[in-house]
């Protein structure tokens, strides 16, 4: 029952027509597809342990996952031999081994996200599965400002869904800006950890700053509430990526 | 019997899912739906006139049509009352009233459009639909020596498939450039007008250079030859892109 090796994948994926990473009754998941391929791959039954588990509609360029499995592949190989099992919307873009006792839930890690904001009068079509579109036009250099109360530590009871699980509501960030390419606003943001909806419910509230509906400095008021309801919307999942995982071991 | 007034419209459009653009028996194109969209606004029978008629899987950023109504509405709302009406994979990006004998393909132009390579090891999903994947590591220098050597008037019989009905084979080339952010290749292309096939069959033809199957000169010998065969293949539909008509009148 003891399988020989552990495999660590780097996983991309268009989330457009998944119900998430983690297993589910109600849809296709990505994990779901994954454990299918590696099994059918490895001969064996293959459960694979994901590092981030996305909401429906959130994109990847970098989420991790680990499997375990006695086939005697070169590491590296996995990668291409699991991408010929899975639909061309999820890619393995790297494959080693690991220490067995390595999980990428249970490793001190940064994550970083971007969350894609399509801002003028008119949306693109080729655009609208991987960012929201938003018409009224967003202050840059407010949002930045207001981008700037986010970095460091602090209790996010106040950009976080009722829903989460997590034990503390503290959670660090290392970095928040916000860029701009033509129409297109790219909010980047990484940290240790973040709280159930956190980073969009973030980009709602910076939003609302963009727009001039509160002012940057109001974002410390927010924090201060520990009150959901003073922080802006959660906004859509597509805009959503997670772009890297980056393990401090 | 005659309409008051000519609307043309700017018109961008997601190509996945649909047959191209003109009408057709086998499948949803974007000419039929805009079809529908504007005769249900205006409450008439309309026919829209496109300016370039895009292949299945062809994207358009700026493809340009022209309707006749007697619809009596500010002209640059027709854009946002058929977004209302048309499915998210096309929307009008702008609409201007124009002279009622303006023709979108019987007045000069200069057309505009854009080949996507994303050139890495293994593809990008979100990118899947939006670029053509190319594993083998393309010389851009090269490419852009041989993009030298189609600026200008020449015969594209080289470069364009059998099934053309155009009465003449000679086109010219104003630009042709490509550029590399860091793993996406795009060729830009501009022109007073393409053969059937002809962007697809360039874009082909540089990937052979770049990929070292020829060298930068053997596009004068290609010309020369006037024969399909010795230009590269016919590249897939989704990594073409029409950018940009500019009328000159």
């Amino acid at each position: 029952m003891c399988a020989l090796r552990r495999i660590k994948l780097i996983v991309s994926y268009d989330g457009t027509n998944y119900c998430g990473w983690q297993k589910q009754p109600n849809g296709v998941t990505i994990e779901e597809v994954l454990n299918k391929a590696a099994s059918s791959l490895c001969g064996e039954e293959i459960e694979v342990i994901g590092a981030s588990r996305t909401d429906s509609g959130v994109h990847a360029f970098g989420n991790v996952a680990v499997f375990d499995t006695d086939m005697k592949m070169d590491a590296g190989k996995f990668a291409f031999a699991l991408n010929q099992r899975l639909p061309d919307d999820i890619r393995i873009q790297e494959s080693y081994e690991v220490e067995k006792k390595w999980h990428p839930r249970k490793c001190d890690c940064i994550k970083t996200y971007i969350y894609r904001i399509l801002n003028r009068k008119i949306n693109i079509p080729t655009e609208r599965l991987y960012a929201h579109f938003c018409y009224f036009r967003l202050d840059i250099d407010k949002m930045n400002e207001a981008a700037g109360y986010f970095i460091g530590t602090h209790d996010f009871t106040s950009f976080c869904s009722q829903k989460t699980q997590a034990q503390s509501p503290v959670r660090t960030i290392h970095l928040l800006e916000v860029l701009k390419d033509d129409d297109m606003i790219t909010i980047a943001i990484s940290g240790d950890g973040f709280l159930y909806n956190m980073i969009r419910i973030i980009a709602g509230t910076l939003i609302k700053v963009g727009m001039g509906v509160y002012p940057p400095s109001y974002i410390k008021e927010i924090f201060a509430a520990k009150n959901r309801r003073l922080a802006g919307q959660t906004m859509p999942a597509k805009g959503l990526t997670l772009v890297e995982i980056e393990y401090m071991d």
